[in-house]
């Protein structure tokens, strides 16, 4: 019987790790693992994480950049990590997009049957509709390519109708949402340069339900602006089953958004000092900004209030870090990533030494593990801790990943790490009305919170030679 | 620096693995890893798992033992795989107990403030209280060695209010259900032994919440048989708290539960005929009766549904198998286990030949690992297929675990295997009102549909020689 290769491949991988720890120092002693528990029992008896998130998603609730609940959430957190007596508080002022929803907007089409009113969002950064809407045919197509073929004389006055789901059979969703995001991200340019009058996207999301999602859109310079809207997934499936009876059925779209002056808001920022090499920093972070509808809760309530938590949980145990920790509630990830470019441009300025930064950004699920970028040897340092992190059920430092908002650290030699939560659930709420407190499991938010810290940790003990 | 022994431990381990796949054979061949591929799309892209629980939960509901909601389940699960084109179904007799809870239970307790009613519900096979209920004085403790301690002077008339939380620390909340259930479970025994009236228990839950959980309890012969219900967290929480302020305060409790005679139910078994051996049969299992509260999503419609589509998944990949695959509805797991210990003795007194078993109900979450009980060679020769689970994020294969049903199969050499989902919220649901279909995410219950159908197909490969 043929012997299967990935053994062969297992084995030199496990060869080649365990060399590496008899050749690199410092490896872990025992009573990092005795620490580590410390963290999770910290976490997991009586850690404040969730009673901030449901504070944060309550009492302030959805807060896209530019908005009023934005500067809420800044004050309130920037209040929470003053009280938790760190070395430093403070706001980094940046200029945020100011884009605004307006009214609700509607949408409906209507064949021989009659009218059916489906449930859309405006994607982020599109324009509005004229005051009484655009009305139009829609032509569906799975992918831009598609429109090449169907050419002007197709599209031009139509509404472009983005139909690709998607990909159920991938076990990691965020791959799946790699895959069919252009259509979001890139469909009103693509449809424009036909002439299309308007875009029509369907949800980025596996579920099969009636909440639309919305997410960031662009448009590009030369080519005219339409306006731009997420469909349910029921309600592109009820769409693209209309369209095959009635080719000719019109689609009617209302949306009040537009796109202001940019207005000021702020990151928000607390660390904790190094006792040892205090200018070595080590960034954990999320962002606090959110799209407009639900309460912002996975995406990224959970992220920011992990931060938090890192730094509440180091304080509870007494543990004094070497290195300075610092937690960073990014401001605009979602519409302009201005507040990461920010954090970025200021510490080169300042030629702060960044070693490491750990984002929560994939949701308040149970960890499974880290995905980082960055150098070869420090990912290769990192990995050596697996063990100490398998107790706690999680199996795997992989290279690739990271965060939108650390990314721009990247190019300063600081290691990337996003801590990678269990992604079954996450476009369930993602963008959506959906995304509440009560989708957020207690236990799994604060195992994150614990699983950050202990990575904070390790880097500070060993740092990154 | 010191080294840490873990890493010597884990060369050495990872050597002997690695040892054990040269030596045994047979091991995987690159087709496993295609036929593993094709199980998990179909089964996220057009299984039929997550409909059929819908269907359960909503259509049949909680499905008590002897109820007639449990024999709708038996009809409806029997003409669910008859629809399958599998080699036979039919239903295995079984005498069940017919415990009945009548009229809600209530429970209020008073003091100087006035009254204040608590969430109890009571626990399965209590007796009741008189139709006017019990009123008493309570005495709280944290475990059984305090009775002793309080002795029969403390005890005697009053209501023993057992308050020992599930301890939040551990990373597998089964761990924790196990070192508090002895509460739940011998908790009247224990206490009517001192001349106690009554008995209430913590809900067996990390959740802080007003949902009471009830499940199993025993009586012991000589021991006079008290009533005895669980009180939701917050109650207990609440309860402790004014007895420290009173400690005379009394506790009603109404329950009008009872135990009918035994009556007959069905275990409900499918199977595809092996084509090369097939008097080596392959069980997958979980428990079609649920306890009287919820749904029973969690526990065990996701175990039963995602057996049956294991079937259902071989039959749309295609693959005919060479041993004997058999999908088992167990009856009567909650409050008895009768048809756990009907099919063992019936396997037994056939000579059927069961080479392995695996039984899913730790609920619908996101597969992590198995974890199995038998014989060491087979447990090696198992955890050889790491590899081919590792893309599905599936991390461990480790000694120990299985299930409650097939528990009886092991005296006869049967390799017993447990699915273990990720458990942070299996106890916010088990055996409470919260465990409804809307708990269950369909892309987490499919993942551990196509987990226990990949570990069908090798098993049904290679054996367990």
């Amino acid at each position: 019987m043929r012997r299967y290769p990935f053994f062969l491949l297992s084995f030199a991988l496990s060869a080649s790790i365990m060399g590496a720890v008899w050749l690199s120092a410092p490896v872990p002693e025992n009573q990092d693992a005795v620490m580590i528990k410390k963290i999770y029992d910290s976490a997991l008896k009586e850690g404040h994480c969730y009673d901030r998130l449901r504070y944060l998603c309550k009492n302030i609730g959805h807060r896209l950049s530019g908005s009023p609940a934005a500067e809420q959430a800044v004050a309130w957190t920037k209040k929470e990590m003053e009280g938790l007596g760190l070395s430093r508080v403070w706001l980094q002022d940046v200029m945020v997009p100011h884009w605004v929803r307006g009214d609700k907007e509607q949408a409906w089409f209507q064949d021989a049957s009659g009218k059916k009113v489906v449930p859309v969002i405006a994607l982020g950064g599109s324009v509005g509709t004229p005051k009484k809407g655009i009305t139009a045919e829609v032509i569906e197509v799975k992918k831009f390519e598609e429109l090449a073929a169907l050419g002007e004389e197709k599209i031009k006055g139509r509404i472009v109708f983005y139909n690709r789901p998607m990909d159920p059979v991938n076990i990691t969703t965020f791959t799946s949402y790699g895959g069919a995001v252009d259509q979001r991200g890139r469909g009103a340019i693509e449809a424009s340069k036909y002439g299309a009058v308007g875009v029509v996207v369907r949800s980025m999301t596996l579920a099969h339900d009636d909440y639309p999602h919305t997410g960031a859109m662009r448009y590009e310079d030369g080519v005219t602006q339409i306006p731009a809207c997420a469909i349910s997934t029921n309600g592109a499936d009820e769409l693209s089953r209309r369209l095959l009876a009635d080719p000719h059925l019109k689609f009617t779209l209302k949306m009040n958004c537009q796109t202001l002056e940019d207005v000021p808001s702020a990151n928000v920022i607390g660390e904790i000092k190094g006792s040892e090499f205090p200018e070595e920093i080590i960034v954990i972070g999320g962002h606090l900004d959110s799209w407009d509808v639900g309460e912002g809760a996975h995406d990224d309530g959970a992220g920011t209030m992990q931060s938090i938590e890192v730094l509440d949980i180091l304080k509870r145990v007494g543990y004094q870090p070497k290195r300075t920790i610092r937690a960073v509630m990014f401001m605009n990830e979602e519409n302009g990533l201005r507040g990461g470019k920010k954090y970025a441009d200021e510490a080169k300025e300042k030629g702060e030494k960044h070693i490491a930064a750990i984002e929560s950004d994939a949701g308040g699920f149970t960890p499974r593990g880290f995905g980082m970028t960055g150098d070869t040897t420090a990912i290769r340092h990192v990995q050596q801790w697996l063990p100490l992190f398998e107790p706690y059920l999680i199996h795997f430092l992989k290279e690739g990943g990271g965060g939108a908002d650390i990314g721009p650290l990247k190019e300063q030699g600081c290691l990337l790490l996003g801590l990678s939560p269990d992604s079954q659930r996450y476009f369930d709420y993602h963008h959506a009305n959906t995304d509440v407190f009560e989708a957020v499991s207690r236990r799994e938010l604060e195992m994150g919170a614990a699983t950050m810290a202990a990575m904070v940790y390790l880097l500070d003990q060993y740092g990154l030679k």
